[in-house]
């Protein structure tokens, strides 16, 4: 049995390996655009911080490991231009020698990831005007800093790539002005908490530019000026963070279905419309576990894990996966930011009657020094006295606590019931009640 | 309605002030033995620790503010000597006047508290011979350390107590020598990370003499000498941290029940075996999430969950407290230790077919600076596939993710379904796979 899988990262290796765990003697092939597998994506923005480290420690596994140790047919620089379902043919072309390659499969994964939005405007092809997915772009923005000595750097867009390269640009003590054209920070968060993030932006010399409607960017002796329709930001990079789109033209062309955010659609054992074809990773779909729908919310641990599942079922298990939480934490500066499940919008939108309550509480105990503050917010639905979802930001404390709640959505938790947990308590480490346990405290008193 | 409650600490103090928010009219009568309400008391080791801070900063409100501002008729130092459920009559003695006072009731509610274990040896009554239970413990251990220029101290047991009280005083430079007959440390976690926590000891200058058979103490000159069976200690004070009981004489000698470890015996709604007697806090049981038995595991969360349930219910409502899941975490020196559910060992006695599975692995990403080992032990049942309890050691990122355990406990998930669930990651907070999830996958495997 051929195994063909298009696409070396995160979900592509991982099913790679885990197949050949499993079926030592099955022929898994993997294509690779880049020349990179097996590395951490979200580690490049840290890695950038620091001019001491090179870029290539970010390499989990090397090309070469998993060919000569794992005995897979790895391809890099491998561009796929097509696939032929019915007739189970992958067509494309090898980057560097311009030539074209075919490969035929008895089972395909699709692991193509995603890719930066990059707006139709024009400058945005501009030397110096970069964005950050892939191992080659980290490559490419870390060498742009070092040769031309940035000093000054504009970022568009204010999610959390962009945010966690604010911060990583100012430890290389690069002037840092971010801008985007909606009006608000974070805009899934309640205010009281995004107004945190942005004073910690503030305190760390970040100018944010909210409500700047971006025409164009040109070049001007040394300089990039990004035009706004209000004002002019100039730098000596821009970086382009203003999301990504899922890598699914691939199987649209082929006739595969897609569904939400043009992701590609895959069933909980990961098949697509094609049941020889597979999607895992940042270009396919999954079940959300607050409202049963589905959704496509690009994070790495779901990348890793449909591509265990997809390897178990093509080897021939019988893998389901569940749904995903929305589960995610950024570091911004020395705030910790979680969320899981659903902003009061986003239950708004899907039919939910959200009731939120926003608290601030305190990261230690009573008394205990050092103590910084913490803000929870919990959503509920009026109606079931479900529990939705939650937000925090703090100093300290918020990270691996959102975990909890994420937990209890995967179980449709009420908020009574979360609120009834035996979350631990020990002075250093948190208050009497856990911050999570005092918003539910709160919002039960909403619902009821 | 006249609701009365002997024990003025975490679970009476709660009940009390929230009685009185439901019904401002009730008569809300509380009977504290000592002159202190409403403290810190897991506070009091790091408080002791520093000889800047006044013990009296533990206290969260005084006894006045419970007067004066919420109406509460508070009597400090009133010992309750019995009570007669069948006239409905709480009597007992003031302390400072040894003059006897009675009380009626309607609706009582006995928060009691634990006690120290003192062994029933010689010597233990000794000037300097210290347990830490209430604030007046606390008192007294920080007066001794000041008075007495405390150089050398022993500790005896090795529970959280114990070990908590180490590092408070080697912070004050003080040598500990702690002492158990016990042959093994923390008996409940797999050696492997049990044996992370005697290193930090170790490292910690702190002195571990398990499996000594203590026999008494005798004082000679300035110094205490604790006898055991094959060696001497000797110190300027000895610290006594082998364990607490529940003070439940008060209700069994009313005729109220007791059951596991003899503590009283309460329902869901906190209610004993007799209807208009409540019981809350360190004195009372509950039910456990995994075994589904009554349990006994007295913490400060539980007492003031009870304490407001207990008053809701006096007050009308019909609130069940949902079970405990043992969930406890403490700090080391530089490690954070917790646990929730059920050990191997206790799994076993509860008629589980326990598997567990230990994993090491690291507090942040792959290449992310700064990492630190983490070690988890997760157990499973071989029977049901069911997750029974968790455990993990660390300097870093231990804290609040056993709080993700703890809530799969209560909705009593399987491992399979507790290893999908969609936990937060980022470069700074963990690897991709979060170390409990790591640890599922692997238990996983031992299961099916």
């Amino acid at each position: 049995m051929k195994f063909l899988i298009v696409g070396g990262d995160a979900a592509g290796m991982s099913a790679a390996s885990r197949a050949k765990r499993h079926m030592p003697d099955m022929d898994v092939i993997v294509l690779e655009k880049t020349e990179d597998v097996s590395y951490s994506a979200c580690g490049m923005p840290y890695n950038i911080a620091d001019y001491r480290r090179n870029i290539e420690d970010l390499i989990v596994r090397r090309a070469d490991v998993f060919r000569n140790k794992q005995g897979i047919d790895l391809f890099t620089g491998h561009q796929v231009d097509s696939i032929d379902p019915k007739n189970k043919i992958v067509s494309g072309t090898i980057r560097r020698k311009g030539k074209p390659f075919e490969f035929i499969y008895d089972r395909l994964l699709i692991a193509t990831g995603g890719r930066p939005i990059i707006p139709q405007l024009s400058g945005f092809n501009l030397p110096g005007v970069l964005a950050l997915k892939n191992l080659e772009d980290g490559r490419k923005i870390k060498a742009f800093i070092e040769k031309h000595t940035v000093k000054k750097a504009v970022i568009i867009g204010m999610g959390y790539v962009g945010l966690e390269m604010a911060e990583a640009l100012r430890a290389r003590s690069i002037a840092v002005e971010m801008v985007k054209p909606g009006a608000t920070l974070l805009p899934w968060m309640p205010r009281e908490m995004a107004a945190v993030v942005e004073q910690e932006l503030t305190a760390n010399q970040v100018g944010l530019n909210l409500g700047c409607k971006i025409m164009r960017i040109e070049k001007n002796g040394g300089l990039l000026n990004v035009f706004c329709d209000d004002r002019i930001l100039s730098a000596d990079m821009v970086l382009v963070a203003v999301g990504i789109v899922p890598n699914s033209e691939l199987a649209s062309h082929a006739g595969i279905e897609t569904g939400v955010s043009n992701a590609i659609s895959v069933n909980r054992k990961l098949q697509t419309s094609d049941e020889a074809v597979y999607a895992a990773g940042d270009c396919a779909d999954a079940f959300h576990a607050v409202t049963g729908k589905k959704t496509w919310i690009p994070l790495a641990l779901r990348a890793n894990r449909a591509g265990w599942a997809a390897a178990d079922n093509v080897c021939g298990g019988s893998v389901e996966l569940d749904s995903v939480a929305g589960t995610a934490v950024f570091k911004v500066f020395d705030l910790e930011v979680a969320r899981t499940g659903l902003s009061v919008e986003e239950a708004q939108r899907h039919g939910f009657e959200p009731v939120a309550e926003t608290i601030k509480t305190r990261s230690r105990a009573h008394a205990h020094p050092g103590a910084e503050s913490i803000w929870v917010q919990l959503t509920g639905d009026h109606k079931t006295g479900m529990l939705l979802g939650a937000q925090m930001v703090g100093r300290e404390g918020v990270a691996h606590r959102i975990n909890a709640a994420a937990v209890a959505l995967h179980v449709n938790m009420s908020i009574a019931s979360f609120s009834q947990t035996d979350l631990a308590y020990a002075p250093p480490f948190g208050p009497v009640w856990d911050p999570l346990l005092t918003a539910a405290n709160q919002l039960i008193k909403k619902i009821i």
